[in-house]
């Protein structure tokens, strides 16, 4: 059978999740396209239904078959590729990091947030903490992680509950100024802090840090890119061990 | 005189602007937000005209007065602040670099370019040499580079005529194989190569290759954003030296 109708119970809460309240009520997320499915196979998430078109029907037996049109109106992407699937949000407890983690702090742009996480789990942050972040399970995040968010942890919580978890582990907050982070040896475990893309670190937070580490910059140019900042100062900590 | 008509021809032309094929026509660019258009300023650029909405209009003593609802038709940003630029495209003769520089080999999205282009003026490379690139001087583009397209000198033409203005340069291609960038001395001089965000290199290119390094990532992760893996090779070979 292949469904048509916008009504059906299916379709209506695939829908939804585009929504972060229906997210989190639900304890659903989606993830969208051909790669990001089959990455989210192989990493063993809890995958409640696969959606897709006629086209991909024996490459995943068990799937909900919809029409392209149909698949059209669910499809957060714009040039869907007709397959999606319907992934449940991991539920973790909030725990101290086991290696080298990422705090983020207001990270907003859903963008810049799931390069990170894609980054993150490259160079080998596989702990992620978020503090007042934008939802790093909203379709855009997710796309944009291109598999990574399948593969780290996350935990989102109140600032006072993160920092208590993060407690004896050193931080070093990623800044405009600060010692170059090429030139900076990191303490052999630590979490690296990463800001809002506007204003950076918040003050809670900063008051925190053991160290503070810049990007060294032409004085032409203030800042960076939120994602591209924070994979260089990543890979530059790593790289100094 | 606030203007208010859509008709108007100043207001025709930079709609018009949005339109790669007009910028070329008429050799101009958009610049748009406060930030930009004051980066643009103090970089000494060929500013042709600033519209600005009357909010602006002691900032900015000769501008053209446009109204609030006109102003947003006009815009490309979806929260347009009420100033923007409109700037002559420098006329660039394609020469040799003077220093370490770019080449960019197919990369496509202009968010990606334009962030590619504000770490490059950062890192130190001021010379960016492309070859069938999205247009850097697109509104998207120009707003992702945050001020650095006023500070670097692009080329763009055919790949055999940048590859000819290269001869000489050792090129280090960023690529999924090769050496760690981490581990890699490059040599006094170079020009680094980034290729397109799905594909990489084209062959072309990667024949003329003198080395080719990889940021060394998790097995679980095939690949970076573009910026990202962009941002991390050029700081990368920059703190080697």
């Amino acid at each position: 059978m292949i469904l048509t109708s916008k009504t059906n119970p299916v379709i209506k809460t695939v829908k939804s999740l585009s929504d972060k309240k229906f997210r989190y009520n639900l304890g659903l997320y989606l993830v969208e396209g051909l790669k990001n499915v089959e990455e989210c196979i192989s990493a063993g998430c809890d995958i409640q239904k696969i959606i897709c078109t006629e086209k991909w029907q024996d490459r995943f037996e068990n799937a909900v078959l919809v029409s392209d049109a149909l698949f059209k109106t669910v499809s957060t992407e714009t040039a869907p590729q007709g397959v999606m699937a319907v992934v449940r949000i991991p539920e973790t407890e909030l725990k101290p990091p086991r290696g080298d983690c990422l705090l983020l702090d207001c990270l907003q742009d859903p963008g810049n947030l799931g390069a990170v996480i894609r980054t993150a789990n490259a160079a080998g942050y596989e702990e992620i903490y978020l503090i007042n972040c934008t939802d790093p399970f909203s379709p855009k995040a997710v796309r944009a992680s291109m598999g990574g968010i399948f593969r780290v942890t996350l935990y989102s919580a109140y600032r006072k509950q993160i920092l208590d978890a993060l407690k004896g582990v050193p931080i070093i907050c990623a800044d405009m100024d600060g010692k170059d982070v090429f030139q900076f040896t990191p303490p052999k475990r630590f979490c690296l802090c990463i800001g809002n893309e506007g204003s950076g670190i918040s003050e809670e937070v900063s008051a925190l840090a053991d160290y503070t580490v810049k990007i060294p910059m032409r004085a032409t140019c203030e800042s960076l890119n939120a994602a591209v900042s924070a994979g260089i100062a990543m890979y530059a900590l790593k790289n100094h061990k």
